[in-house]
């Protein structure tokens, strides 16, 4: 019984994630921690038909006292459990419309997507301690891929790929400083999904990126702590479920 | 005649490049605007040297007001020429001793080492607009490559690696933003240099760094925009010149 914790779970991916970690058999939930600024009406609803196995915990990304006080509330709700699996999931997007000296917002991506992401994982790592499973999954995207970075120039968020970009470095620095002790810490795009981040046009909807997401994170192993990792959705080239480049 | 501007003057690496630059006739250099929060002794021992050539303009990464004021000095001092090479130096260098969720400092490394050249290079980009140069050189690290991260993993400053790794993925953006307008953006990795934040057990003395950027500056062209530049530096083979992996 694997006990997970996600953030930004009160919609998108986020939320979906929740949704089927709960439901389906494979994964073999235990007590599943959806973590959001505040709970809505659709996170409600899959507590409600969870009966007991989802819990809400309030959490800002944002605000490490926050954070802080929130592992305190997992540490008690888990009732000497560990927490076996950590998927941060909570980001922000913007855009860019014109030439790069136009940026901003380069400052709060930043504090939510990378920072936030070291505030959540270095106050919950110790609840982690005793599980066999210890597994940190961080939801990033290829437009963090600097090797990549011509094939999406049409993409006018450059704020939010150099903060992909900077949370795959971190990821990568939690990777080597804790691999002896057996955790295991990768990153994944979860492709382009029809979520309000994402669009209408998009390539996947959100039940099948966190279908393809979830696969990841049960399949993680060893080998794959530090890396880079693609989905794999069948009948889609461009989710060929390898290793995408930094 | 090329007019350049570099951040971080008034010592170590960047103090070594005003002088090189306004002393070495190759560099073939106009005025040279040699930046710091504070003009040290060494910086004004150079400027009185250089005769006129070499002029001092406060500017703090960190501040963003200061960082425009002191644009509107420069292009008062420049009297209608343009701005022709930036070189982005100044940076900050901190360690993490332990564990990375002991990791602090990340958020100071970043609004030092990304956003203050954010900042410095959206304010100057204007100047450079009539030249027909306009190269903007950050100095990264071979810290900052996520490929090379285990095999640097000795080295305790995991926030730099980090805050490096984003510098490369802005200079990337910049690169793709401008390159129709012929500016080009690159990072260099400056070697390992027994400077004060290197210390003096590295390989190559400041002055060779040094020389060994500004031949990476002289040389840089359309081809090298939106790379990551390993030195030259004859007799060390991990100094070859070549494009470094992100």
């Amino acid at each position: 019984m694997w006990n997970v914790l996600v953030t930004g779970s009160s919609r998108g991916l986020g939320l979906e994630l929740v949704k089927q970690i709960a439901t389906k058999s494979e994964f073999n939930a235990g007590l599943v921690l959806a973590t959001a600024r505040s709970c809505s009406s659709d996170l409600q609803e899959v507590i409600l038909q969870a009966k007991g196995s989802v819990v809400f915990v309030a959490l800002d990304v944002i605000d490490e006292e926050i954070i802080a006080h929130s592992a305190k509330a997992v540490e008690i709700a888990l009732r000497g459990r560990s927490l076996d699996i950590l998927i941060n999931c909570a980001g922000v997007h913007g855009e860019t419309h014109g030439k790069l000296a136009l940026m901003s917002g380069l400052e709060y991506q930043f504090s939510a997507n990378v920072l936030g992401v070291h505030n959540v994982t270095r106050h919950y790592i110790s609840l982690m301690k005793t599980s066999s499973t210890k597994k940190v999954i961080s939801i990033s995207s290829i437009f963090g891929s600097l090797t990549n970075a011509r094939e999406v120039a049409y993409a006018p968020c450059p704020a939010y790929k150099i903060s992909k970009a900077a949370l795959n470095a971190l990821m990568v620095q939690y990777a080597l400083s804790y691999e002896e002790e057996g955790y295991i810490f990768l990153v994944v795009s979860p492709g382009w999904l029809k979520s309000d981040m994402g669009g209408q046009d998009a390539d996947l909807t959100v039940s099948q990126g966190a279908e393809a997401v979830l696969n990841v994170v049960m399949s993680a192993s060893d080998k794959d702590n530090g890396r880079f990792k693609n989905i794999f959705v069948p009948g889609w080239k461009k989710y060929d479920g390898g290793d995408l480049k930094w």
